[in-house]
């Protein structure tokens, strides 16, 4: 058909999702403080005024790129499957999904917990972390109350550590790497059985 | 007694070990890239001049915070109660004793922990670093070759959850934070019976 020309970006990856991934790379290898708009330009190979086109500054981009990571996060506790069962299911789902929300949104999970409260945005993100924290606490609470989980378990240091093992893995999962496939499952069982579990008496 | 007053420094807090404290406070602060000489002298309260005379320079002061964290980690491996035994009773001492010094050395290990491989010091950190993960990694190998831990579990990732378990206490760990003083014991517990475990079914 012969049609006009659709009318098109000159630079298909200088929309707004890839500028925003190009600064989350940015900020990951250079730290958001030491990052300034120039650099950002720079690295997305447009001008500065082309940049606040699409996002008023640098806090704006680590606002969106905060968001989305908290916005997975949460998502996970909204599932149909995290909401209903008995508690340790719906912590299955959860630290599963956990999982694969870090593999697949994995630089802006990583942005997220680097972030230390030095801005507004970041106090804010700080505070969606330990709210996502505190869904887990009263879940594991509700696990030993249920007799799901032994009664010896503290859900507040239970969560903390849920949250450790799960998030440690941003420091060395990539995209892409063998045998990472059954990640979220293994990461469901070690939370649940042992990362080193004894063998079960009658396999 | 009327001696002569004992000739003693103005600043006792100017020694070479506060000096090192100072400075990776100042390091875990702002970023080691980001600190400079001038930062670290201000902060100890002395002149650019008396910390050279403790310390070449930044990469000194990095050096010598690094090699605190890693002998602490190393000297854990080397205890006769972390040599001898079962691969398991030999983890459990390791993942308990890992933690004490996590505790005891927070500051220092916190700067390995950030460490990027950004200078050559930096670069043998990383290098130490995985030198301990791939000891926990043969440790665990040998316990599922001795049917001590469950056959499906994959030494590699086991020592990287069981890393990332341990490590990420230094997110929240602060000295004298009450319900603590049983952590190593607890940390223990998580790592070979789970973190959510459920009741046994003869307790």
């Amino acid at each position: 058909m012969s049609q006009a020309p659709v009318k098109r970006a000159r630079r298909p990856s200088g929309g707004r999702d890839q500028l925003l991934e190009t600064a989350v790379g940015e900020f990951i290898a250079r730290g958001y403080d030491a990052t300034s708009m120039e650099d950002l330009s720079r690295a997305a190979g447009i001008t500065k005024s082309s940049f606040y086109h699409h996002f008023a500054g640098k806090e704006a981009l680590l606002r969106a790129a905060l968001e989305r990571a908290v916005d997975g996060l949460f998502g996970v506790l909204e599932l149909p499957t995290a909401r209903d069962g008995s508690p340790v299911q719906r912590l299955r789902v959860i630290i599963a999904e956990q999982v694969r929300v870090l593999m697949t949104e994995l630089p802006y999970v990583t942005l997220l917990l680097r972030v230390r409260g030095n801005t507004e945005t970041e106090r804010w993100a700080l505070e969606r972390r330990r709210a996502f924290d505190a869904a887990i606490t009263r879940l594991v609470r509700d696990a030993v109350d249920a007799g799901e989980v032994r009664a010896d378990v503290d859900p507040a240091l239970a969560a903390k550590l849920l949250s450790g093992l799960v998030n440690s893995i941003v420091e060395w999962y990539r995209p892409g790497r063998p045998g990472t496939a059954t990640l979220p499952e293994d990461v469901v069982q070690a939370a649940l059985t042992g990362i080193v579990p004894s063998p079960t008496p009658n396999p």
